[in-house]
């Protein structure tokens, strides 16, 4: 564009100063310098591979090797039956067993089960899916609800494949309320027998992995009955289907047939007539039942009792958290590798086209989600120490397993969102190639799309994270002096009701109406970012725990809470994002304070922060959080840490680790770099020949511009 | 929730009435008056319908004969078979000849051709895009491209699909930026003939639908080449397969295989080496090749030519725009119908679940877009209206072609991302159920996906528009006095710089902090609306270009116009969303102003433009067009409005007029509501039987508020 305004300058100096912010001076001198640092790629590698790196690895070998692929030419059955072969080759090469105990050969290795298990995601989901529901359901239910009978009898069988299993939960009619599933389990003294039964239609279990094809057992979820009293939701040891894949008499079931993705795992429908089984395949870890039909249980509260029940199977959520990790990992080494390469439009007139991520809508598109997904790796890795502290026994306590099950209700909705948007993102950042499933972006996403459902709903995790967000709240006041309790509200959320007292009290915020507005030095400050998402997440609270408050106590507490949902919900996202850069910042600290690693990583730590603020700017400015003038400096800065971190978006994706054979996108593998120089070489060629033809365009232009000049 | 925090409450009486206007106490009663209102969903189905509504609801027919549907099972290969055989039943049917002369058989019916169009969608995607590759592009081209001896030559084949057509225009190389593409047609004087290379791989046509596998002919483009001069890119007609489906020779290509949706159509590449082809193959309408060689136009400027080649084109994003809003409407009849079927959690204890729809969140993620699926259908219709004015002839102009031109570029980007969104939400809130392919909406967002880039990618479309939208801009200050010019830009923009002058401008909104601020009513007036939807364009216009043209002056306009880009493309982004609520607007007029379908339609508008407000709320607050108060008050209408429409939302989307037929999508059938009423049914005849089990929980709670008693 050129200079299509003509104005005097002497009018416009001022306001040109402020749109001059916009435009960034600084960008070029900031790329240049930057040009100069490089980030410790191996160093950066390993601090990515986490505290199970060797697992990790193993696991990222077996996702390289081809019999562990997806084929997308197959139909479905093939493509289901390339699945349970290869879940059984993985119980064969060893991985899933580090969760197992060591008397069954396993590794009592939680952790770096996890960590292996996420890797497979690469291979083929449906290979991650199909081999979680056998080991990391299946199998865990019959470990952590079972008892060393129980172990004994099944743990091989789930461990080496020979019985396929299913994890029966869900009901057609019960997803998010599992405490409220159809299905009975009725205690018969007189045989000492379970009764099976599937009462009604939305009883009958749904979308189960294995259940479609497959699995010759199940743990089945039932609400057990003995002596007339419903003991609320147990698991029970079930077989289904004899040798051949027949149903077991009493049983039934359907086929879910085609899903939009993960079709390599069979899931179905289940539902069951009066089946009986004997009463020792209860699954009696926490509550059992005697041959008299007495129940007695180690935890009294039926309610207690179901969290803790349902407690063990956190680790689904942890390895979701994580492989939504992997995919945007993924993605982003695939979208910013070939927009490092693929050139459209020669803006320059010179012959050569421009770079794709020299774009600045392009950088815009693809380096905010490349500081989202190092924020996600390095959060994703302490909540899995913390996970393997509990579930190896270092740290178990109901504290930390009550903490860990916020945590993951917090991490896992708000990761399988990012790598959603990431695969879209990059999907649509490589135009029609990003279409092509040779290019893995779009199938990856069909994939991932249900783990925003499966291991809890997100909307519904967040939900839970925002009641015990509005019970710690509540805590904090409980016993206080009402008007002391009171005050702290005051001085803690008034900054929206009237935010001039909130302006006086952040005083920083409200000086800042001068020159030195136009500092980032500010926003730089990682105190003041961690304020800024803190409040974010602390004021919301306060104030919806507040309005509840006030609501129950006019007899509107319900309808209080489902106009606050909304709000509630978006808390504990933003509580998500906050423990994400709570860990990013952590983490800067394992890199030497000197080194241009550690300057780059707080670059892009920087981004992710203010983009968080970005987004939700408008809060941050009705509550008084920050003046209309930092608000802008805000944008502006992402801006300049988008330009300096351009020059890195290749290494910092390089840093993943991932190979060809991991990412299986052809427009990554320099496969574009090749044609455009093929191209270019055939035009140097031709215009050396001297056989060019001339262009039109440039004959007319020269032909006009002789005419105006003649006139 | 119950009253957790008990303070007094004197201290908190002032706060507690800024959070109760959060809560909206209006909300039950406006849910109560709306009770007993309706929209009269005939005349609201009329409205959507459109301007030719007996060629849409033809087309929608079509739609919900089975023989059109597409089969999930299929394996790629049939489900191809399938489609090229749909695509000749739909010729058969006539449909697609309604944009063709009527010596032909045709209609001459332009917009009436594309609103039957765009209902294919809801019979398959992929037989709406083979259809739109057969007649939409191989055909038109032909029709608008070529000359009367042509269409006598090959239209009836086109239209007949006895000869299936590709459009070969996009390269591996170039999609975007067509100009630059490679393939070569060189003249020969000779022989009369031109020869048809590709010189390097990356000229490769790529992702043409139909050339995979059934394309016996395509219409090419490439540069023409005569004496020695490039007249850059021209269309011409060339046979490519002989009847048994080889490559004739000199013709070569691959399939492209799998994608991640449209997998009914065999796109494909095709090269070209020393093809030759007649002289009378040049589809020669806006340029010719004389028998000698001789190069004629009745465009002199290559440049014009070139857009007026490809603007007779642009039925195809007209018909995306449509087709997204088709998608829209169908996903929302499916999720809303389900929402309000399906029941979770029994939140008032009383032995009866929510109904979904009855959930805050769930009413947040559904009715905003059921508001912008009727402003999208609104406005497509206006839309489609003009393109057909335009290409009727009834008002073909330069300037109606131009601007259609970039309606076009400005809607489809819009509505197609509106489309990917709203899919992927309705997927989310129908959880498991929503990830079945029995349930539509995955495997139609996986359709959907590439609209976003075809046609036109939606990024290189907007920034067609801002481009426009800076030419208007300076165009307007064009030959005006410099200072003059300076100082209306200063009273435009200057909010964002100084936003005290901005605010004593715009005196409304400036006087709003007293008490009235609380009121709705300025939100609720169009006008006001309008300005502030209007004013996230101009603003933003205005200091890009300014900026711009300091930039250049200052040398640096390239990289200025880079630094800007995303904003410019945003700011395109809310122009298309003004044009939709302008057309929203425009619409309610046609109902008369006293009836309740009148006022309920004016929520809904009222409902578009402050959710498109609110998400640029923090650009509203920096640029002094809101006070913080007015501001979140656009946050508590929105609730609001959102209550007020929940009991509405079913005959909203009950208007789209979509039967199962078209849905197809098993959770919308009402089998829902069966299993519950049958759950239901079981429970109360258990309970009446005396046969139910006591519920543990209850006897535990009973027995801890016996034991608190006595202790």
């Amino acid at each position: 564009m050129t200079r299509f305004i003509d104005w005097s300058t002497s009018v416009t100096d001022q306001l040109a100063e402020i749109v001059e912010d916009q435009l960034d001076d600084s960008d070029l001198e900031a790329a240049e310098s930057s040009e100069s640092t490089r980030i410790d790629v191996d160093e950066v590698h390993r601090a990515l591979l986490g505290s199970w790196p060797a697992e990790r690895q193993r696991a990222r070998d077996i996702a390289a090797d081809p019999a562990f692929w997806r084929d997308d030419s197959l139909s479905l059955a093939e493509h289901r039956d390339r699945v349970l072969a290869q879940v059984k080759l993985l119980a064969e090469r060893g991985t899933p067993s580090l969760a197992f105990p060591k008397r069954f050969g396993g590794g009592e290795n939680p952790g770096g089960n996890i960590a292996a298990f996420e890797e497979i995601f690469l291979a083929d989901p449906s290979l991650q899916i199909k081999s979680g529901v056998q080991f990391g359901l299946f199998g865990a239910a019959i470990m952590h609800l079972g008892t060393e009978e129980h172990h004994e009898r099944w743990l091989p069988g789930a461990m080496d494949v020979s019985v396929p299993g299913a994890f029966a939960m869900t009901e057609i009619g019960h997803g998010s309320d599992v405490s409220s599933i159809g299905t009975t389990a009725t205690y018969d003294p007189e045989t000492e027998e379970f009764v099976i039964n599937t009462p009604f239609r939305a009883a009958w279990k749904e979308y189960l992995g294995n259940a479609g094809r497959d699995a010759t057992a199940a743990v089945l979820f039932a609400q057990l009955i003995t002596k007339g009293m419903n003991h609320g939701v147990h698991a029970f040891y079930i077989e289904i289907r004899d040798a051949e894949g027949n149903f077991l008499p009493g049983v039934g079931g359907e086929d879910d047939g085609v899903k939009g993705g993960l079709n390599g795992v069979d899931n179905g429908r289940l539902h069951f007539s009066d089946v009986r089984i004997p009463r020792t395949n209860l699954l009696n870890r926490y509550g059992d039942v005697a041959a008299d039909g007495a129940y007695s249980s180690p935890i009294e509260s039926p309610g207690r009792r179901f969290f803790v029940m349902l407690g063990t199977l956190v680790q689904g959520r942890v390895s979701l958290d994580g492989s939504a990790v992997v995919a945007q990992q993924a993605a982003l080494a695939i979208a910013v590798t070939y927009g490092n390469q693929r050139r459209q439009f020669d803006n320059s007139g010179k012959g050569e086209e421009t770079v794709l991520l020299d774009y600045g809508r392009h950088q815009q598109r693809l380096i905010p989600r490349l500081a989202t997904v190092y924020a996600a790796a390095f959060s994703h890795d302490e909540f899995l120490r913390e996970f393997d502290a509990v579930f190896s026994g270092a740290g178990d306590t109901p504290d930390r397993r009550a903490d860990l099950e916020t945590l993951a209700a917090a991490l896992k909705p708000t990761t399988t969102w990012q790598g959603m948007d990431t695969l879209q993102v990059a999907r649509e950042a490589c135009g029609g190639a990003g279409f092509m499933a040779d290019n893995r972006l779009t199938l990856l996403r069909h994939d991932l799309d249900v783990y925003t459902t499966f291991e809890g709903d997100n909307t519904v995790l967040l939900q839970l994270v925002g009641k015990r967000l509005l019970e710690d709240y509540a805590a904090k006041f409980k016993g206080a002096d009402a008007r002391e309790a009171a005050r702290l509200f005051v001085t803690q959320a008034a900054t929206k009701a009237f935010h001039e007292i909130g302006l006086a009290r952040l005083g920083s915020i409200a000086r800042d109406l001068g020159s030195s507005a136009r500092s980032v030095g500010w926003l730089r400050e990682p105190e003041n970012q961690h304020a800024l998402l803190a409040a974010r997440v602390q004021d919301e609270i306060a104030e919806i725990g507040m309005a509840l408050n006030r609501a129950a106590k006019a007899g509107r507490g319900e309808a209080a809470f489902n106009a606050l949902q909304s709000r509630l919900i978006d808390a504990s996202h933003a509580y998500g994002e906050l423990i994400q850069w709570e860990a990013f910042t952590r983490k800067l600290e394992d890199f030497s304070p000197e080194s241009e690693t550690h300057r780059i990583l707080t670059w892009l730590r920087d981004l992710f922060g203010l983009t968080l603020i970005e987004r939700d700017l408008s809060w941050y400015l009705i509550s008084g959080r920050l003046t209309t003038k930092r608000a802008r400096l805000v944008t502006s800065y992402i801006s300049r840490l988008i330009s300096r971190l351009r020059p890195h978006a290749q290494s910092l994706v390089d840093a993943f680790g991932y190979t060809d054979a991991h990412l299986r996108a052809k427009i990554a593998t320099g496969i574009e770099q090749e044609r455009q120089t093929e191209a270019a070489a055939y035009y140097e060629e031709l215009r050396a020949s001297g056989n060019a033809p001339l262009d039109e365009r440039v004959v007319y232009r020269q032909k006009r511009k002789a005419a105006k000049q003649a006139g």
